[in-house]
């Protein structure tokens, strides 16, 4: 097979060979790199059949989040470098336009591709190409907001758009939600199914006649025929769409029948397809939560291949929103579709009438918090960094409005490494410290994350904390609250005449320690401090080593447009300082994928290349001169 | 009538009596300060009914957007002062916790109400408080994706949340999507009226048992016998809600007695109630889009009361686009449920296949236009600066990640006046601003707005421009295009040997301007700048008058925290330049209500008090010192 048109050509017998191959290149690769296993594992023979059907050099398909895509990719011309899935300068996790003309549509954040497919097709119309346009979207997916107004609204323009809902019972972790339960009972209940055999008898039976006319009268009485069959998806006939399925997305034959044949509905369609998350491997198939997105791993045993390390950030979270709420009775904890991965599963068995999980929907999760905190309750909402970016509107407009006490917890901050541009949460300082009232926290070390959960909690206002992906430092983890004085920074390293002052936010305040040691080899020496609030800003520490070093800098794993040191060099200028200030973060670009260390090292954030750019800056102020004009 | 308990003992006529004097009130108020009328007279007998069944000191109400809630205003205690309805210090447009114990929310942005009232309901159980909460969504609201997250996780909880949705089959303008068109089969089709008798013939034999257990048995039984009874609410049982209705909303007697009823049901319930937006006033009867949100009019006519004068941005806006689109077949136009707010109803008119107003989703209208852009089409996306908030998470990963050009425009940016904390477009520079490859325009007066359109929609990346409220200048508006140098600042005034140089920012422009002349009559002198670009900065002119001046100046109508003013902080702090900078804009806070006029001058964003602090300052650099240390 050399390009996906051969796919039209190929048997059944072939297809199914060729999906055994596609699932162990899958599966190797995986083990390999880490990446999105079951997921992707589920999709093979749907992939397969969507490819055997239509011609996708001119149709169009628009994966939602993407994680499902790997068999996409391995079919358009990424076979040959799949081995480099996730990796510094490979092929993406995740379709990216630019990587392939068959990936019309980046993906990364869920619910999008409907609404994205929706925008294809009228182009396509308005452009006169005729053109399908398909997108697949998960159930778990299927419950973020935006789908739904993307189905509101291709219902109401009745154009042939093609929803695959590929329904394998899970989001991420099991899925939730009056839907999933609705969805459950497509599945389960016989006269749907005999409702698909009917349908499928039906549309065996039309023959394909080659008059437009013709067909469009079939199409009528397809969708009539099917009316009476469908009530099941009433759901979705509601909002516009003819409902077929279940089908067995497992099944080659089936699908492709349905597909080649789906063409004469002249209104928007959603095909359920029936799958099953981790096909094909064993451990997956029984652990599909553990084998969504996976490191490295056996493939032989299934086994998860660990490095030895201290704790994650998100274990300790974990530990201590569970040793607050077991002070606090008014403690809640709310996540969207993460139980595992936000680290609250455990609350969950520890304070189950305590913990929501509202499935993919972090706007109805932030103002579900803020209704919560006008109750009375104090709740603590965990979402990855970067997926809190869709509550940015109930932050501010239901929390921060109305200066809630709702504590969130951004996982996942800063640079997430091999899932990449979509996934990075480097924009939280920024956005958050946009918004009044706000208060914005990050830990320099696992110890830290635990005080500022312990203090967070006490507060009557709202407040972020933003913790990294992975491993923490180590360090001794202090059972008891010990105070976190509010709005102050830490002094780590203070010397009585300091060449330069560094305030670090987060993982930065090692890295800086860091640097200052290089630094001192070089007979400079530099004060450090761990920042701990992006907002409130330290503004007595900031003045005070204003005036006592000769140059202030900033050092931040975010954005540099708007972020922490942004937030200093607007102090600065307000009260009148002069201090030079420089800073450290990502520059105003989107950084791609690969491993952290490559990342950082990229964006200029390792001790090595702070320390330089610090000396460089040092050596001008006392030997050179300023550009300035004062 | 003195408190909302005396509703209860009212009889039937009396209600209706009040209805009418509550009526009268609302329309003198609103004649006289403007507000939204046409929503709240469509909802006071919904409100009495409401009132006069639940006990709302122990209930709580949660009115989405709250745009209707004015009835329910005038019976909690505010009656006497809802002549100061949104003035300066008087009663807000919306509820608002701390205005009153019966504003259980704050409210102003759609589709948040059963999130809110779901929080509540959860706290009260955890509080062990028996209450009931009860959301109000109008069938515009229920159009966004939020709305529909929450009825998923509520349907899902089975807890008794009672939501009333209030169908008027508009939102703002006339409703749109899949949804409104199976809502309207729900009000027309016959068996549903059927449906509705039955069921309240039903719930009216149900004797009330005093024991608890009978109560629950009864609630079970009433479940099943719904069931068959309510097939048409499909799409909202199969989301997990017991559907009832629809309803007259404007028969109080009828609500009143489905409302004492609906307690037995223990699980969630949706009652449909139809009202006329407008009711009992007939200018808005008949135009209820007119009356939605209104300024001052003549109660007796319905004559709006218009000052006479230039034609406002967003005329200029649809203007503009109209005649990009003309000569560009590419471009599309889309809204959020605001065609006539935004001015995009007139190129919906000449260009009715290349418009698209989603309803309330800002979430799809975005990604709507990625997938539009990624088609190869131009799209324009006119929305509300605040209600843009919903869609940052979509600008960020769906535009700019994939730097497709769509051309967002901001109307309604800065402060909006009357609408209060809410609504003002404050954010919108600061928040955009933190997203890569984004490029930020805004003009100084129509022509400039004009001539930006004109150049957006030539641009391969993403361009968003902010606007505000109301009238333009009135200066002259040039038809043909004339050149917009991309990222460049515009000179205004410049002097030889200026003390300072003002950088300003759309509305700021001429307020600038102003200060500059007063500032000239006491000898000093001001360069003045139209920035036009907040992203990317004109980094040369601000160079060069960095260097040639004492002092910079920023000054935007929009917030301190990250906006233009930090933009031109960061620069400065880069580029080593150590000019002070004095920063105008609104401070870390939400700003209230007012006219537009009072509001600025809260801000300081008057030309008045803009060239105090730039004298004073001006002084302070030549005769003072700065607290600067090195």
């Amino acid at each position: 097979m050399s390009s996906p048109a051969d796919l039209k050509k190929m048997s059944l017998s072939d297809l199914e060979t060729l999906a055994g191959e596609i699932r162990e290149l899958i599966l190797t690769t995986v083990a390999k790199n880490g990446g999105h296993l079951a997921p992707s594992l589920g999709t093979v023979e749907l992939t397969l059949a969507l490819y055997s059907v239509f011609d996708f050099s001119r149709d169009r398909l628009v994966w939602d989040v993407g994680h499902q895509a790997y068999t996409h990719k391995i079919l358009t011309g990424r076979r040959d470098t799949f081995h480099t899935l996730r990796t510094l300068g490979g092929i993406t996790g995740f379709p990216k336009r630019g990587e392939s003309p068959f990936d019309s549509f980046g993906v990364g954040h869920a619910s999008t591709s409907i609404s994205a497919a929706l925008g294809l097709l009228i182009a396509a119309e308005i452009e006169r190409i005729p053109r399908r346009v398909i997108a697949v979207i998960g159930d778990g997916a299927l419950t973020g907001g935006e789908a739904f107004e993307a189905l509101n609204h291709a219902g109401q323009l009745k154009k042939k758009l093609l929803v695959i809902l590929n329904d394998n019972e899970m989001s991420i972790d099991k899925n939730v939600g009056a839907l999933s339960e609705y969805l459950s009972e497509l599945r389960l209940k016989p006269q749907y199914h005999r409702a698909k055999r009917e349908f499928e008898e039906f549309v065996r039976n039309i023959p394909f006649p080659d008059i437009s006319e013709k067909i469009l009268l079939a199409a009528k009485n397809v969708r009539h025929g099917l009316k009476s069959a469908i009530v099941p998806g009433s759901l979705f006939e509601a909002l516009g769409f003819t409902y077929l399925g279940p089908l067995d997305g497992h099944d080659i034959k089936n699908m492709r029948d349905i597909f080649s044949r789906v063409d004469v509905i002249d209104a928007p369609v959603l095909i359920h397809v029936h799958t099953t998350k981790g096909k094909g491997y064993a451990p997956a198939e029984n652990s599909p939560e553990k084998f969504h997105g996976v490191g490295k791993f056996d493939k032989a045993t299934g086994q998860i291949l660990k490095k030895k390390s201290p704790p994650s950030y998100t274990e300790i979270f974990s530990q201590a929103v569970i040793d607050c709420a077991a002070r606090d009775e008014k403690i809640v904890a709310i996540t969207a579709a993460m139980p595992s991965g936000t680290g609250l599963k455990k609350f969950a068995e520890f304070f189950p009438r305590r913990f929501f999980d509202v499935g993919i929907a972090e706007e109805h999760a932030v103002t579900l918090a803020a209704g919560m905190a006008a109750g009375g309750l104090k709740p603590v909402v965990a979402i990855y960094s970067t997926f809190f970016q869709r509550g940015y509107d109930q932050i501010l407009h239901d929390i921060c409005l109305q200066n809630l006490p709702v504590v969130l917890c951004l996982d996942r901050s800063g640079l997430v490494g091999e899932d990449g541009a979509t996934h990075h949460g480097a924009f939280d300082l920024a956005y958050l410290r946009t918004i009044p009232n706000m208060n914005i926290l990050a830990p320099k070390d696992e110890n830290d994350l635990r005080q500022m959960i312990f203090a967070a909690v006490k507060k009557n206002f709202p407040v972020a904390i933003r913790y990294p992906r992975g491993a923490g430092r180590g360090v001794v983890v202090k059972a008891e609250p010990s105070k976190i004085p509010w709005g102050k920074a830490e002094i780590l390293e203070q010397h009585s005449s300091a060449d330069a002052t560094i305030f670090a936010v987060g993982t930065m305040v090692q890295t800086s320690l860091d640097a200052a040691k290089i630094l001192r080899d070089k007979n400079l020496s530099v004060n450090v401090l761990n920042a701990r609030f992006v907002k409130p800003l330290d503004t007595e520490l900031i003045k005070k080593f204003a005036r006592s070093t000769k140059l202030l800098v900033t050092c931040e794993e975010g954005t540099l447009a708007g972020g922490f040191g942004s937030a200093v060099a607007e102090f600065l200028a307000d009260e009148k300082i002069s201090t030079p200030l420089l800073r450290f973060g990502i520059a105003d670009k989107f950084v791609e994928q690969g491993t952290r260390a490559e990342l950082l090292d990229l964006c200029g954030l390792t001790a090595r290349k702070i320390s330089q750019r610090i000396h460089e800056r040092i050596n001008e102020i006392i030997f050179g001169f300023l550009t300035a004009t004062t």
